[in-house]
């Protein structure tokens, strides 16, 4: 019965960048460097530490690049950022301590990616070839391609199967052209719309497309369908997630209405779901929901992550007589 | 894909009972019937309203009786109550507006058998006799059975897919020996222990052991795992759940640490994970919506159900452009 499963799955976390992003308040460098010095211990081998984004738009990640020099490097783990633009990129390469991944960012929506990006779909597209020269010109490998929205967009609907194929082929074809190799493929659901049946077929379609790409996925707990979803992506055999310490963060443009409930799937509960099916994650549970409990305690309210409150079960089964 | 799964699901509400006991507040009878009033209006077919249990123990429930006298009842909407001895049942007879249906309790470990009923597990089976009786005598028919436990015990750790088959088989007994037909058989996860492998493979067994026996599932949320297993138990083709508005509740004696976090899986988000999937619930997800943000406000305290936070999909749909 668990036979399709992945025997290990590989977790990036993004709760430093998600959480500490769409949170009101400001906090203290040294308090987002703890959360990372925490995470960084775990056994996770990737932290988003910070986004280079416009300080106008997202004021908490304006001294992003101070953070770097604060943190206490582990090897074995990279500290990675966010950027949405050529010139964000340009900060993150002149920011020490950085570790680039180069990476590119598709949209299935003009809406959202106007949103998020200030421009079309088909304009967004055409920068890519530029942030492929960027990348080169700093010999910085390409890594990874996000698809935003790929299952559905809070301003434009439904999203169709033919819209993320479109972008899956843009990516192809631009890798073609620039002599590189597929950067792995990471579907994101940034708005909460994907459930899980959904999950199989897209993945199983962009499986059938390029069976050659590794293929991740970004999920948010937005309408409670995070851990389902993740669960189904493991049927088919993904084994890369994105997802947030104590299930931190939200896409600052992508709620409703309460931003506390719109954040990433929770990395501790969902590994402790893979260590559970007996699937291999080289994280250590416990300093996890260690690092989980720390960032309820900086944030200052209840956070959403379950295994922070209730502990693991190896605590459960340890008490058991 | 979705071949396997049923063409329609059966929640049962137990938002008002889980919801309130499990709180250290006391909440008036009109916040309680306000509630239930809410979800009446919903299209849910049965609501538990509250517990006829030792007052000392839950104080919380010692006025149950007067719950029933003020809600405003809705033709085909049931209003059942929980009990954990024949004391019990006999208030709960003896209280109008009660729909009495009888099921069985039986315990898969004794400490918690000991905690939750006083009792060993062998002293539990054998008073399920004279509950039976006691069923017989007021004509009220045997509907339902529950499994404590059936996946883990946060005394005694793992249990074994064999304690929970041997409860089983002796329903099965105790049935035949009483002339009646198999009730429906709950696993009720209680402390939060279950992963969707496990559910697959225990509704399983008792499937194979019990064709004719309808199977339903009592889920928590306990550590996160919830939508998981709820869309592994959809898989295996269960359609009878347990459920709570909002994802109110948690057993008293079932977590470690914070109660807050314990809760069944929330009604709402798993009737919207239903929708998404194209089953039939009979529930009018929006107004369900409505009665969990009451809920919250009652509580007075941010709860865990996301839909309530983020608004389904239906929203979304209406405004994108």
């Amino acid at each position: 019965m668990m036979s399709s499963l992945p025997g290990q799955v590989e977790f990036h976390e993004e709760g430093p960048r998600e959480g500490f992003q769409s949170e009101n308040k400001r906090y203290s460098l040294a308090d987002r460097a703890a959360l990372v010095d925490a995470l960084s211990v775990t056994g996770l081998v990737q932290i988003q530490v910070a986004s280079f984004v416009n300080p106008k738009a997202v004021p908490a990640m304006a001294d992003a690049g101070q953070l770097y020099a604060v943190i206490r490097r582990q090897p074995g783990v990279r500290y990675t950022a966010l950027w949405l633009n050529e010139q964000g990129f340009r900060r993150a390469t002149e920011t020490p301590g950085v570790d680039l991944d180069g990476k590119l960012m598709l949209y299935t929506t003009d809406a959202f990616c106007r949103k998020n990006n200030n421009c079309s779909v088909a304009e967004q597209r055409e920068r890519q070839q530029q942030w492929m020269n960027a990348y080169t010109a700093c010999q910085v490998p390409l890594e990874l391609a996000y698809i935003m929205t790929s299952f559905g967009c809070l301003y434009q609907g439904e999203v169709p199967l033919e819209s993320l194929l479109e972008n899956v082929a843009f990516i192809q074809e631009l890798c073609q052209r620039c002599g590189k190799a597929l950067p792995k493929i990471y579907l994101a659901d940034t708005v909460g719309w994907a459930n899980p049946e959904e999950v199989k077929r897209r993945v199983g379609a962009v499986r059938e497309m390029v069976p050659e790409a590794r293929v991740g996925l970004h999920l948010h707990d937005t309408r409670g369908l995070g851990a389902a979803n993740f669960y189904a992506a493991l049927q088919m055999g993904v084994d890369l997630f994105d997802s947030s310490v104590a299930g931190l963060g939200g896409c600052p443009f992508s709620s409703h209405a309460d931003m506390t409930a719109a954040g990433n799937i929770c990395t501790e509960d969902m590994v402790f779901l893979c260590h559970e099916l007996g699937i291999e994650t080289g994280i250590d549970l416990e300093a996890l929901i260690d690092a989980a409990r720390l960032a309820e305690r900086i944030i200052g309210r209840p956070l959403s992550g379950k295994c922070m409150h209730s502990g693991s079960l190896a605590g459960a089964r340890a008490d058991a007589t």
